[in-house]
């Protein structure tokens, strides 16, 4: 398949291409949540997405339910813009609801991409939510269409809803179940119908979806912050390869697919997730402390450093923990500009290094003359980071020591996590003092895997996807 | 089938519901067009659009290619707002184009049914616009959702498209005639693909759709008077039954399937097409002329009339037709206010006959003391005819004698005329004297079915549908 | 003065030029109304507004008042569409509202420049809303802005509300009628406050103003066609240099200035006001008739014409005029787009003629083989009737005998007619025979404008501004 | 004046009452910037807001001037936002400009309120934009309405343009000159002509206003994180009573009034300003550190408390300070939701607490069982605060001793800050430990006015305004 549409909204001028990269076709790291049978679940399920809306700035929708009906507000935005206008709710009736963040990347942000989808199936309209990514989406959706199945968007996540409409089975369970066994990769799935709020995880459970209750009704989402703000109370995770099928008030659990170990992404633990999140059995942000605790007991520290700092907000805790490790203060140094609005035009193209100035500034009364010790979560590319060093160095620090929370990135993602391809990863062909020498530190210390493995809860079966550490790739990718 | 849905976007809160009568679930009277061969195609289309928005005012779109890729704008609105940002043009770059007017009716005018639809099919993007209306669209759409096609919108027009889909001809051109094979009803329809314009009539050629020539390329549209405004010369109709196929510098002409006879909707030429524009073979301005002409031929004059006034525009050219074989002055008396805008907000509900007043306005001066024959064009609900009489009335005319160029509408029409059901429908219980009362004219005559067939061309094999007039219904209609 | 300022809206740009020739200052041929004791006054208000649209389609506002606050909605675009939420006349509450319809022209169209115009004075708020044209702006202007006020609009209405704030007078009134005696020019003007409408017509009575009673209520409105819409009574015309109060439930008026002639504008009969208005006293279809019918009285008759026809709507009266006294029978050959929308976008510069094509269509079957007189209400620069004798010989109309019911243009307007500059006057610099060539007719005659005169009513005292034709100017006006 | 008027746009329906109380008249922490003698100078100005959006996000505005015209873009919203479209700035030409933020506070947001300023004065446009708050504002206001100036805004911003256009002074800046000597109170001011941009800052220096470098070209800001961005260096402040007038290439400083003493803003210093700016002489991160450091230094520590925190980001700073002196950690144990958007919509009246859960999320696993320092940097009337205590109770801490980096508020801002009336701070009536109770803290200690002096630089004449803590007012206020 070469070929490629453009679709031109009145706003929006778009272009996507259905023949890119598989890595490319979903917009993997996003939010869901799921509301049964409380009063007002379209603010819920609003509360829940902003909540979570460092997992996708992209776009937002609702679809809710009043048990005859369902209704759909979405569009291209932050949570808070695109449910601006109060009377929106009014419009968004019922019990029960599902919402959707999309995360933003550049491109592929059409309209019609913005989730939930809903469509008109022959048991009724079905609205479905995912966050994740399927490894033989291109297959499949080859497939169908050759069958003649007509596409909407070109995001996976369609994916679901053609096989669903296409089996045979009876039940409209069996139908899904039938869908899900055709599927492979990563899916946090919430879908609603008329009657029915159902919960899906894949298998290997690459990413988090966990089960609150509050008052006489429950609450499925993505990460447990969403249950702190609605006052929902955590109750347990959905469980790999489960489908929890709410209906009146009955909760149905369905063991649709075998799950020997899972491949939780362990990325969510070093930067994805919000700290205050509870996700594969642990609070994040206790996980982040003990990374930085096991980057400052195993590795060298700088001899001379006066303090450390961290990039604000994701390395904030792994910072602190790093500090309290090494017995040096901890210090905010950089400042970081929270107003980023819709989009961030970046004026003249001699400015250099704009991109990482337009997010931080360094406060040179802490930093000149000082060594520091800079603790970030991660390197992909190592362009801002490299920014960040000379900001740094700029503003008049002596030496700049670099603390990197997770081993080097060696390997794209193919379930979920929006990293570039593997030529692009800082960490592909270079080695670790390359890495050093171009960010211009004076020094750069990663976690081993091993050491990361060691900070992650391990209870029975319970296993991470370290792929893009690792190049072990727990589902088997076809096409790259 | 018994649900619904309900589309929520920004601005549009809409509800359409899938299981209503067949007549509700399509809009039949549109526009279409189509460009081949020709730089700034969309352009083109545009003007074409223009000439033709008589036909539909509800939304307007385009779709152009430029041999790779398929460009769309649609939205609601008249085609002069639709377009008015120059640069829209700019996105839609090439030598070929497709457009679409959309009738303005109350209800589902949700943003994904405005046309032409534009989706990915296995040999590349596709686009499509349909005028008319499918007489077995509920069946064949029940059918489709429980084979799994999943439906974006809830026109019939998407029809073809899923039928088109699952074709498992080889040829695009055998998949699409196999699509024709199945559906039944009026429909003038234009594809574009990357490489091709594809234009079809039904077997008996409900509405019109002719073929022009403009330099070294092709024009496509529902009436000629698209032509004029484009430059383009007349060439011929297309053929019932035919698929014509411009291909590069080709035009291939199929023979999809047999045609005995026709069944051109009649009211094109009593109401609905251009007086300038030719349609069925000859111009619509001297049918209409002949309408009102053999009206005042065959029925009693009013002995005592002082001149001839008709509703304007439509009824203008019948109402000259009436004047110069009645001998009697034709004068203008009601002054229409054509600045209409996209919607207009009645007030107060006490304000009586509102409706009638907001468009017309009598010259009192004109009418006062005067016997007037009123010449309209038909009679639907006899709603508005009465509201004008009064406003006539109240002006001071004495005696108001109203003749009607056509026959009393007595069904339906299933094939694309917006007419309500049938209970609705003025001529449906009552005798031409009950509709004279309910009017509060002085005296009423409609043309009878044979005279009004008098009035039309009749080619070999040319006939018409009359069925609102007569109830014989050219295709069987298996659902009311 | 030769300085500009550009005022960039999010979706305006736009650029206004205060150094302009006087006639481009303001935008004069507007509509104005007010409604004093009626409830859902700002519903009225936009009822009037849509009935007389014809006098300007740039924009539409409208200032209703609850005897507390003033209330105000006003936009670019036709009435339909500045008012399309039916929710804007919960937000314009109140017995008494002003609405104005603003002309269109090229530029300036930016937002401030929409009327009503409403700010606080130290009596309490006060909007106004302004039909015609001050002569003496320029100066005014100048002089007030050394004085220290500060404009916010472009155009010659605001001067009076600089001139009202300024006087030093005691009451209201009082510092009304001190402005009025220092502007100069055409004014039909509506004032809004808390508690009081003021209708004020300048001492020559340019433009047409006229009161009329509903219920218990009072409308003021420059067409009666507005009072028609609303069920409202034509009672009288404002008198020249009057001023009606509008007080709780009393009427006062005020001769603020004697008024020994008017100079009423003889265009408002010739084209601007519609056929079904009463103003300065007669019908203006009537005196319309009486142009067609002194026209062919007068001048010579083409010997073989076969029949009458006109320009769509505008002159249709005159044409019907001319057809009945010249014997010949009145056709329609010219079919009108009337779906313009807020604007339309020309393409392709090739295309000749291209302006006159998206308004009018000649029809072929009428017009073929046949002589026909044309009958156009005036000429200004005569490029568009050059383009429509071009339309209608191309159709094969065999002759095109030109009759205008007007006498010929030489000169600019001063009071509010949107003329072209005295150069691009088809009749500055041109013979009436050059004239006809340049528009390519077979024959052309004007009305003289001795004729002009004889068509019209002439009460004591009233007379006409026809300084267009004349170059007689009723007020001086000393820069050009 | 009691009287009031709304302004209603299509997207906007506000009412603006002049008559409120003063410190509601104007908004005042806004932030300004002017640029001259740079190319892309719009751009620049976009920038530097970005930069201060801290300051004010209700709204925001450019002007730039190319020599010969004033072009403006504003808009209500973040900053990124308002420029959302890269085309806005081609609209935007010239190597001068002038942007505004405007703080967001709940209603007058209406757009004619938007700044910069841009008017028509007789020696050509002229543009302003202005932080602060003028103590003479309603007085001067009323004198000019009865003088005859029509006001467009409702702002205290719009004084200086009036009475500028009123002074008979020969040039330019005598006529500004004459305006200063007028107004009294706190005013920033930067003012763009077609030659020339003019920095302004009132005698007694109430808001910081600072001169940068940059190239051969100069900025004028708010703040000097505005000059990091840019690429700017700090040159000096802007002295009080000073006015800098750049011209061709040259800086040419008037000292329009004396100026014995200064009044900065010492809140600035607690709250308003960023820690990376530079202000009255020091780096605000620096004064905050030793705020910080006096609270732990002078008040008795809590003898068990675990660690420290502090409610991010603006009094993290602070926090550090007091962490640092103590001896005890510094921990994160609030995590920031900085997704904002435009408006955030609260649901159901019932959720208690909700504004505080909806910013800031506790994370149980620092806090269950321990005993914790909040350090916060001010107690405005306390609800804020202690819905977070209870957050963090709730969360499991046994413990939550409150230090408050700055003394008790007790009354009103006459100068800019946002505070409400008297009646409505906390500490208006109730003692410390009352306001303990009420916020249930376990313990609370403040600073006192003589710590808070302490703290912060003191060069000669250099003073500071406490009003809001000590009711001592620099500049007479008539009217509360």
């Amino acid at each position: 398949m070469s070929f490629q549409y453009i679709i031109l909204n009145q706003d929006l001028s778009i272009k996507s291409d259905h023949s890119k990269s598989l890595s490319d076709a979903a917009r993997p790291n996003c939010a869901v949540i799921g509301i049964w049978g409380l009063s007002e679940a379209a603010n819920l399920s609003y509360l829940g997405l902003y909540a979570m809306q460092h997992r996708g700035q992209e776009a937002a929708g609702i679809v809710s339910s009043d048990g005859q009906t369902l209704y759909r507000h979405a569009d291209s935005g932050l949570v808070a813009d695109v449910f601006r206008d109060r009377c929106v709710f009014d419009n968004l009736p019922g019990n029960a609801a599902l919402g959707h963040n999309r995360y933003s990347t550049t491109g592929s942000s059409s309209t019609p991409n913005v989730q939930p989808l809903l469509v008109e199936d022959r048991a009724g309209p079905i609205a479905l939510a995912h966050n994740g990514n399927l490894v033989n989406y291109s297959d499949l959706r080859r497939f169908l269409v050759e069958e003649g199945s007509l596409f909407r968007t070109s995001t996976d996540s369609e994916l679901f809803l053609h096989l669903f409409a296409r089996s045979r089975a009876k039940s409209l369970i069996n139908r899904l179940i039938e869908a899900l066994h055709i599927v492979k990769g990563a899916y946090s799935l919430i879908i609603l119908t008329r009657d029915s709020l159902i919960a899906v995880r894949d298998p290997l459970a690459f990413r988090p979806l966990s089960l609150g209750a509050k008052d006489d009704g429950w609450v499925v989402a993505s990460e447990t912050c969403a249950f702190d703000l609605l006052g929902a109370k955590y109750v347990r995770d959905v469980q790999p390869g489960e489908m929890v099928v709410f209906n009146d008030n009955r909760l149905e659990s369905h063991q649709f697919a075998e799950s020997k170990r899972t491949a939780h992404c362990i990325f969510e633990y070093i930067y994805f997730s919000r700290p205050d999140s509870r996700i594969f059995g642990v609070m994040v942000d206790k996980t982040r402390r003990r990374l930085g605790h096991i980057l400052a007991e195993r590795h060298p520290n700088p001899p001379d450093a006066d303090f450390v700092i961290a990039v604000p907000d994701s390395s904030n805790t792994a910072g602190l923990g790093y500090a309290h490790q090494s017995g040096l203060p901890f210090e905010i140094a950089l400042i970081r500009n929270h107003y980023i609005g819709r989009t961030f035009i970046e004026p003249e193209q001699r400015m250099r290094d704009f991109g990482a100035k337009v997010k931080f500034n360094p406060v040179a009364g802490v930093l000149r003359g000082r060594r520091v010790v800079l603790v970030d979560d991660s390197i992909v590319r190592g362009t801002t980071l490299r920014k960040l060093v000379r900001l740094i160095r700029g503003a008049g620090a002596e030496k700049v020591y670099v603390r990197i929370s997770s081993p080097p990135i060696k390997n794209p993602c193919f379930y979920g996590m929006d990293f570039p391809t593997r030529e692009e990863l800082a960490a592909d062909q270079h080695s670790i003092d390359e890495i050093r020498a171009y960010i211009e530190a004076d020094d750069l210390e990663y976690l081993t895997p091993e050491e990361l493995l060691e900070a992650v809860p391990h209870s029975s079966g319970q296993d991470y996807c370290t792929a893009c550490f690792t190049g072990i790739y727990p589902v088997a990718v076809n096409n790259e």
